[in-house]
C-alpha cells in the first residue's frame, strides 16, 4: 500500500469529549486524512486489540494505512499495516525484527542525531516534534521549532512528518521546513466540526 | 526447559516498599521458586523490555523459567520463556500465534468453563482464581475457593496452578484440590524476610 504522510490523524480519547472514537475517526476520514494512528494508553489489551481491528476496517474501507501506536503486539494481533514507536518504546532495532519487512515502521525523533539514528536502524518515516508546545501529551520534551524540524529533514532521506501543536495558525511556517506531512491532534479531533476541520487542514497543506 | 509449576512468583512492584524488584526476586529464587512471572503494569514498554531481559538472565542464572504477564510484544522481544496472558488481555488463539510453539502459553482462569476454553485453544497451563481474597489485584473477581479450583483441576489434563490469596495459612487446604503449584505475590513479596517465606512455603507444599 503506498503510503501518503500527508495528514496523518493520531488518535487521543482524552480529547473527544465523550464522542465516540471511531465516530470521530471516520469523520476525520470523510475529511481526507491520508493516515491513522491509533494511540491508547488506560485501556486493557483486549480493548487495545478489539479497538484497533475496528479501526482498521474502517480506514481501510476510506484507502488509509492503519498504524498502532508504541503496541507491537496489537499491531501484529490486529494485523496493523504498522507500528509507530517512541523513544520510551520498544528498541528501534527489536521492533523492526519483530514486525518484519512488509509493515510500516515509524520512529519518534526530536533531534538529528536520533534521525539519522532512526534511518540507520530500520524506521520507514520519523515523526518528528513536538514542534510546538502541546497539551496533547503533557510528558512530551520541549519544543524543537520549526528551525530544527527542517534541520531534521535535511539530515535524513526518509519521510518526515512534523507533530505537536501544529494548526491552522502555523501551518505556512511547517510547510517552508520542507518535510513530507504533518501529524495531527487536537487540531482534528479537538475540533467542533472534525470532517470539515480536516478539510480545512487537507486544503491549506496541498494548497501551492 | 521441563517446567516446575510448583512455587510460582509473579511479581508486584507495589507491595515492595521501596526494594529493589530485582533484589527481592533473587532472594526469592534463592528461597526455591520454580518459575517467575514478570507483571508491571504502569511503566513505559522501554522500561518493561529492560527489566525483563535483566529478570530472565537472573531466573535462568537458578535454572527457572522466565515468563512476561499480558504483553506478547515484551516476551518476544526479550525472547522469554513464556507469557501468562488474562481474560482482558489478547485472545488466546492470537496469542498463541504469534508466541509460536516453543514457548510457554499460561492463561488465567476463574470457572470450569475458562479453562475447558483454555485446554483447547493454544494453553500451556491454567492459572486458576482467584482462590482467595486477595489485596495484591484490586480489580480481581470475586474469589473462587478451594471447591471450584478441585473442579478446575479436573475438568483439564494441562497443569493448573492456584493463585489468589494463597499463603501459609491456607497452603494444606490448597494441596488437598490435587493442583501442580501455587501461585505468589503478597505471601512472598510482601514478606520481611523473602528467602525465608519462599523456603517456608517451598517446605510446606512438598511435605507429604
Amino acid at each position: 500500500m503506498p503510503v501518503d504522510y500527508s495528514l496523518y490523524l493520531v488518535t487521543d480519547r482524552g480529547i473527544l469529549k465523550g464522542k465516540d472514537l471511531l465516530e470521530a475517526v471516520e469523520e476525520a476520514l470523510r475529511g481526507g486524512v491520508t493516515l491513522v494512528q491509533l494511540r491508547e494508553k488506560d485501556i486493557s489489551s483486549l480493548d487495545f486489540y478489539n479497538t484497533a481491528l475496528k479501526m482498521k476496517r474502517l480506514a481501510h474501507r476510506y484507502g488509509v494505512p492503519f498504524i498502532v501506536n508504541d503496541r507491537l503486539d496489537i499491531a501484529l494481533a490486529a494485523d496493523a499495516d504498522g507500528l509507530h514507536i517512541g523513544q520510551g518504546d520498544l528498541p528501534l532495532e527489536a521492533a523492526r525484527r519483530l514486525l518484519g519487512k512488509g509493515k510500516i515502521l515509524g520512529y519518534s525523533v526530536s533531534s538529528v542525531e536520533e534521525a539519522v539514528y532512526g534511518e540507520k536502524n530500520g524506521a520507514d518515516y520519523l515523526g518528528a516534534g513536538p514542534v510546538y508546545p502541546t497539551g496533547s501529551k503533557p510528558d512530551a520534551a520541549s519544543p524543537i521549532g520549526p528551525g530544527a524540524l527542517r534541520s531534521i529533514r535535511e539530515s535524513v532521506s526518509l519521510p518526515v512528518v512534523g507533530i505537536g501543536g501544529i494548526g491552522i495558525s502555523n501551518i505556512e511556517e511547517i510547510k517552508s521546513t520542507g518535510i513530507d506531512g504533518i501529524a495531527l491532534i487536537s487540531a482534528i479531533l479537538g475540533s467542533r466540526d472534525i470532517k470539515e476541520a480536516s478539510e480545512n487542514l487537507v486544503r491549506l497543506w496541498r494548497k501551492e
